[in-house]
């Protein structure tokens, strides 16, 4: 696999032209109590205060304002039971189009209001991959609607690499970046878009050791499965994609890896310290930052907070 | 009582000049889930995300940072358990002087541990109002240490009010803004320097029905003490002073109340729908635009989020 010329600084800036009205540009924050706990110079990108409560906004609306009037009529459809199931949500009512979004029945009751909320009724399906993807089929098949991929997709990608322009503008000074990745939709765009701009800066990528696929993907040339979908950090279950593997591969200069406990430890003191809400997939680069302090101490370190749609009842039952 | 010459539109912006290098400008963020579940159009000034967790950060450094050098020589001193006392033993740390900081002998651990965090070791106390003034009173004597009161002092007052100056700047529009009011000084701080800078803007203060001093006494045009003292907005539970109230008396536009159950709500509302951290004091002024949200529909309401120092273990057994 060869990186594409799809995925560029140009075609992320022209994303970010294009999203600009749809989108929050977040603020970049950090909390003295955080690096005092911490002995480290830490800031935020809080994309858990953008709409829908992450970053993928950002794709879904690059998406949907990337599709010709001919395509838009047919509406878009993708299978989701996370923060993209909303964020197509949102997207298509931004632009007036139907979005089909596709859901296992067992899905919990906040997933489903987050999709409700911008007048979706999702249609249910099995809780397994293969249901899942027959459903989103059948409905394409059957109304023309455009697949909208959750982060395999280059407008998604282009989209989630708007976060890095924003970090540039931002920051003046940064050492390093730390990405939560999964799907590595939001770290192949911020890989893209930061190094273009700052060939100098590390890029890191942050990984639940129970879903190291990436990591494995990385180290072996070629696209891992992961072995368990058990992770608190459920937004990180997913392998990486044919467009975004080449480009972290190529770019990404280095992968770290979490504990569950210390993701559930970062989660807390992010909350309690950063006063910042955030859910447990966007807590795996602080918990990465901490478990390998030795290397940060003394850089400026940057972290996106991807979400935060934290399921505050489960996850202080934790304890 | 007459209203001070001492705290006017110009000293307040003398506070912020003095204070810049030593306090957040800490951003102003909306949440689309929360106007969507509200019905509302609400802007959030998040002190919660200033140094120790709250706006009392920027009170007491220009307080500090006003002592001449024979004054700060002697140190200051001052009785508190809550986020004054982190803020005052910050503001002496960065100026390289004594704090004397008098708490109950029974004060949670997490507050003690906010001042130790500044190199301050607490002077404890019994745990009654009598005993925490002739301590204080005690070290003032034996050392000379200036005496800095967490509300009731124009210098406290006036660095609560650059809050206010810096939303003029950071909001465009602004129908109305909603202050907490405990104490008085972010409410009689901002009074002055909002309406100094927008007569035309409505300020509205909020506070807890269990504490509902400032409502009796502006209605009533003098001080009056609480009743009782258990609200959960445990930052709200001190009477109005001498140099907050006629403020607060000739410039407040109304005083909304809130009950207990109103705040608790608000409190998470605000951590689940907007994912920041808040206190139940200050979700206050979230709880009373909730409660009488027809007053505000269709107006741009700014909220100042007083601090973030959520108690998260009392807080979530709540339910």
């Amino acid at each position: 696999m060869n990186r594409t010329t799809e995925i560029t600084l140009e075609s992320v800036q022209s994303a970010h032209r294009r999203i600009a009205d749809y989108v929050i540009r977040t603020p970049v924050v950090s909390s003295s109590r955080l690096n005092h706990s911490t002995g480290l110079d830490l800031a935020f990108k809080c994309e858990n205060l953008q709409h829908v409560g992450a970053f993928k906004a950002r794709g879904a609306c690059n998406a949907v304002f990337s599709l010709s009037d001919e395509e838009a009529a047919r509406g878009v459809v993708a299978h989701s039971s996370g923060n993209h199931a909303a964020a197509l949500s949102r997207a298509a009512q931004l632009r007036g189009i139907v979005a089909h979004v596709v859901m296992p029945h067992n899905s919990r009751v906040n997933k489903i209001d987050a999709v409700r909320r911008f007048g979706v009724e999702p249609v249910f399906c099995e809780p397994n991959a293969k249901s899942r993807q027959a459903t989103a089929d059948q409905i394409a098949a059957d109304t023309g609607a455009v697949p909208i991929h959750p982060y395999d997709d280059p407008r998604v990608i282009c989209g989630a690499g708007t976060v890095g322009l924003e970090l540039h503008e931002q920051l003046e000074q940064i050492d390093a970046v730390v990405i939560p990745v999964g799907g590595g939709g939001l770290l192949s765009g911020c890989l893209v878009s930061l190094k273009s701009l700052r060939p100098e800066l590390r890029i890191i990528a942050a990984e639940p050791a129970w879903a190291d696929d990436a990591y494995r993907s990385w180290k072996s040339d070629s696209i891992q499965m992961p072995t368990r979908y058990d992770t608190i950090a459920d937004g990180l279950r997913t392998p990486l994609g044919h467009w975004t593997f080449p480009i972290i591969r190529d770019l990404v200069d280095d992968i770290l890896l979490a504990t569950e406990e210390q993701i559930a430890a970062a989660t807390r003191q992010m909350i309690e310290e950063a006063k910042l809400v955030i859910e447990p997939s966007s807590a795996v680069p602080l918990a990465c930052v901490i478990a390998n302090s030795d290397t940060f101490r003394g850089q400026r370190v940057a972290i996106v907070l991807s979400g935060g749609n934290l399921d505050f009842t489960t996850f202080f039952m934790l304890d």
